[in-house]
């Protein structure tokens, strides 16, 4: 059985749009779509509000409270029934999400065992054969085939195949036509 | 560079004497070290006293105190020169535990970067060439070469190489004489 290894953020949780609501909440104003594509969100805003952004990443329920992306729940589960699917998470980046993390995934994605979870940093050290994320950084270093799942800073990105939403990783490893 | 994972519980931290010592505490009876040969603590013990085990492992301040096992700091840090060194260790299993076996990290094995630090269930997620591991399950799923680290229920496994403390490791991966 092939295995499959899952990124979190932005790929099955929207950390953006939660980052964006409370930065329109905080400042009162958008971040437009123009000014993150292509784009990391901390090169797109202030560097005198980077701070802001980094206690949203650090407050305990920032992960907690993420939206799942659409059509995750019904794809993994799918998948999880052809594939070894892991859940492989740079967590170590922010060790105060650990509780939420491992939380968020109980209540949303309830049929992953817990020893199918990996809080890592470096993903290099994952082993599967496939690994879905948005950072590219992490797909040239892991050591099977990257999937880059589209997300505004990476839309110029090349090298890897793309998908563009859970629909599309449906349709590259379940063969499921449109 | 050759990549070596490091099991944390019973390889570098020494999880069984705070056990040992908080089951003294609370029942004023040792556990002898005949009776821990070859079985894991769990099988040692009464079973009407697995509740308290239980507890032990699930407090806050447990992973935090346990010490560091002789010549694990020295022997790591020169490891660190001449391989990659990951800590890999099974915390899904107690999630309670984030927390304070990061923060156990930091304090005794600063010079791990957290990016080489994962918290996992299943290693045969762990790609590296070697994993030193007192566990003969996890080692058996590990994709590399599993090491068996010595540890009282394990006495009696065959099939790995074996090294019975951290001298034993620096010979074996840093080809140090007696």
């Amino acid at each position: 059985m092939k295995r499959i290894a899952v990124d979190m953020d932005e790929v099955m949780a929207d950390a953006l749009a939660e980052f964006l609501r409370r930065y329109k909440r905080d400042f009162d104003e958008q971040v437009s779509e123009e000014e993150l594509e292509g784009r990391r969100l901390w090169e797109a805003v202030r560097t005198d509000r980077h701070d802001v952004l980094e206690e949203y990443v650090r407050s305990e329920d920032f992960f907690a409270v993420l939206d799942v992306m659409p059509d995750a729940q019904r794809v993994m589960h799918a998948l999880h029934d052809k594939y070894e699917v892991y859940i492989a998470t740079a967590a170590m980046e922010v060790p105060t999400s650990f509780g939420a993390k491992f939380k968020w995934l109980g209540e949303h994605f309830p049929f992953i065992p817990p020893s199918h979870i990996v809080f890592c940093g470096d993903k290099s050290i994952i082993s599967a054969d496939y690994l879905i994320d948005d950072n590219p950084r992490q797909l040239h270093r892991f050591g099977g085939e990257g999937i880059l799942y589209t997300a505004h800073h990476n839309v110029n990105v090349q090298g890897f195949r793309r998908v563009n939403n859970w629909l599309d990783v449906e349709k590259m490893f379940l063969g499921n036509a449109d």
